[in-house]
């Protein structure tokens, strides 16, 4: 936990937004695997992180802004819990370790909240079935009125604060991409023709939780990098294989990391396959040098889409005005996502809170039409200590070329007798995490190797 | 997936057990984690799994006993699907594995269950909230009148078939056990005064996931092996220490392995630490050598039990009739839990569907009063084709030995005064798996150091 004067300090930034009312805080429950007490590893509540910083399943918490009181709820251990468990801090203890005076047992709260009628119940969108379940119970909610009963001003007053990163949050999170780099050199390392991806994702995976940590999602990593969420690693490894790591730590104390790498599996990368990646790789240093505040990150996002463009008509696939394509989308045959997204305690960060409050504005709303357009978390002004990924690649995906020629869609942009030859190609992505500074930005982490020198130096080296 | 002519068998069978009415089978969802699309990694329901065979989210199937048909409801991919995940099989494909020959889009399912009106919907209880949510929409019942609702017959229907375990999943059952013992290896290699719980933790986690498969439960590996489920992992090995490890392999298939081994942090046990340890080896021998059918394994139980309170008496710990103290439960102040449980697609096998009927019958219930008795998952008579573990040991908890000693529990059993020596003495204990054969048992999986002289000779070997 960071000291108590920094979750002291948020929640008061937080209530100094509200003028009455009670903000709930739901923490998370432990996750049931094949039965209830064989449980997947607990992850508490980013937000309930945020605020409070205690990471046990079972609490609660409000902030009461008329009363001016906050209070933690949940449970003291049974001497069959200590059995089991082992002693543990009492609620009193962590609540103060939070900089919390006030703690009530958790049956306490329906009756907290019944005694508040009239006034109003402030709470943020749940994502876990146990969640929607406990929140429609103490509210007096049928299930399907919760989301339309979410409170908009607490979503926006904690999305306006979490997108800001404070100097102790930026300490983990440069210790997240630390691990993460760490979690990819071993990646190219040990990658050999023959091996399973199993066994690469393993000793990536071990990474992670030898630093005392988790993974912030599930690994991808694949010699089919063209299946952009691929989380099958039962392939084995052949000569002439592109590689796709997409994988990070998670730090003990919640904060992401993000990373993704794409090498040979064999010591170099084959001439179009260095082509091809060297036009990724100008993408992403086009979008990189762009990042201060002020920019939109939709524009950054064109000015990677054009570098790829210019780079695919390079290779002969597209052509004409490439503006006007990338206006129209016709670049995400190519490239079906977005260049990036906000991190921080998510690796899509608040992404439980809506993306249109996260990564646009009331000005600004999302294009959720346009394919790929659609999949870019992030469009809005950045702003100093935003913290995000900048990740631009190429996908080969031989559905869509089919139902893209098939239309003929976007037929002057693209030459579809061109694109025939790399139907097989797979993917290229790679991705580091920045920091927007008063004047630019700040790579977090440390160096990984990145340039086709780089990488190959790495695998030469490893061999 | 086995073959097909397998998960047909099963379904017949079960099938063969009803004579009218819907059994219904909900398939797992994605589990969230800390928002909707960053998920856990995905796990079966393990009913589901048995009967059908199919490890994708978003399924749920139907036996219509009246009309003698089952039916996989599911949806197909979208092309944007396909983008972010790959072209996978069709459903009708999915089914076909499994046996079936009929299909139907998710939405159909509560549209067949409401026509089928007036006709019983068997259901099994839902563990996941997810899953109480659908059920109680699908059957128009509110979610605190779920558990009154699950159908009894269905549930002993699937235990009767789950408990008797089938040449194939037997090879299955080897197979995790064989990679749980590798993760036992390596830890015992690996470790030395001076690293973190959390570095060899990592290191049996990767061999899990290496084989293609997951953990069937969250790893226990601590150098406080009294605290019975201890996740954490932060402590530092020092010279001197016991380091318990409990885990265990799930293979792709879904089948779990179980072991545990006790070894020391330095080369070699203290002698004290050998006395103690040789003491649980003889009861979990004792315990071995009694399995066969017929054998209730309630009374394999107190065999162990009495074996740990001679070895306690040796010690000095425990005095009187060990007879009497066993049957009062004097032996749990040092032996907290049951001897051992079922095993099979869950490592607590069919725990979702209650211990009463999966380890006890209507003639033998579960002891639900007895401090120890009331751990003991399984009592009721072996029969052949049963898995299970058998796992004794001896735990020295601070603060239950606090607790009994200031209310003189058991006082005519217990030397207090010598039990104050072992107060910070840890925990030991030794688990294997097994199954029940016609005349006996076999040893699932390979061998494994178990005796004191086994484990101290890998120790030397890999320091």
């Amino acid at each position: 936990m960071f000291h108590k004067n920094e979750y002291i300090a948020r929640r008061k930034q937080l209530a100094g937004q509200f003028s009455s009312g009670i903000l709930l805080f739901l923490g998370n429950e432990e996750s049931p695997m094949n039965f209830l007490d064989n449980t997947y590893h607990f992850r508490q509540d980013s937000t309930f992180l945020y605020y409070f910083g205690i990471q046990d399943p079972g609490l609660a918490a409000i902030i009461d802004i008329d009363e001016d009181k906050v209070i933690l709820f949940g449970n003291e251990m049974s001497m069959d819990a200590i059995v089991w468990m082992g002693r543990q801090k009492t609620l009193a203890a962590k609540a103060d370790d939070a900089g919390i005076t006030s703690v009530s047992p958790s049956s306490q709260l329906e009756t907290y909240l019944k005694t508040a009628k009239g006034r109003k119940v402030h709470f943020l969108p749940p994502y876990r079935a146990e969640s929607k379940i406990k929140l429609a119970d103490l509210l007096d909610l049928k299930l399907n009125d919760l989301s339309a009963a979410v409170s908009v001003p607490f979503i926006k007053a904690v999305v306006a604060q979490r997108s800001v990163k404070s100097a102790v949050e930026l300490a983990e999170l440069d210790k997240a991409s630390e691990v993460s780099a760490d979690m990819h050199l071993i990646a190219m390392q040990i990658a050999r023709p023959g091996m399973s991806e199993n066994e690469i994702a393993a000793a990536v995976h071990q990474v992670a939780l030898k630093s005392g940590g988790q993974l912030s999602y599930p690994i991808i990593l694949t010699v089919q990098g063209h299946i952009l969420h691929n989380h099958y690693h039962g392939n084995i490894l052949k000569e002439g294989d592109l590689v796709l790591n997409d994988s990070g730590a998670e730090t003990a104390m919640g904060y992401a990391g993000d990373l993704t790498r794409t090498f040979p599996a064999g010591k170099k990368f084959l001439p179009e396959q260095k082509d091809a990646y060297n036009i990724v790789l100008h993408a992403y240093q086009e979008a990189v040098k762009t990042l201060k505040p002020g920019v939109r990150y939709l524009d950054l996002h064109y000015k990677s889409c054009l570098s790829l463009a210019e780079g695919l008509k390079s290779l002969g696939l597209m052509k004409g005005n490439l503006e006007d394509a990338v206006a129209q989308g016709a670049h995400a045959l190519f490239f079906q996502c977005g260049t990036g997204h906000m991190m921080g305690l998510d690796v899509h960060d608040m992404e439980d809170l809506g993306e249109q409050y996260v990564g646009y504005t009331h000005e600004l709303k999302k294009n959720t039409t346009q394919f790929g357009l659609k999949s870019l978390r992030l469009g809005k002004a950045l702003e100093e200590g935003y913290v995000l990924t900048v990740e631009p690649g190429l996908y080969f995906i031989p559905e869509l070329i089919d139902q893209w020629k098939e239309s003929n869609q976007f037929s002057e942009y693209i030459n579809y007798d061109k694109v025939e030859a790399y139907r097989n190609f797979g993917g290229i992505r790679v991705e580091d995490d920045y920091v927007v500074t008063s004047d630019g930005f700040r790579k977090l982490g440390k160096d990984l190797a990145i340039t086709v020198e780089e990488v190959e130096e790495v695998r030469a080296k490893a061999y």
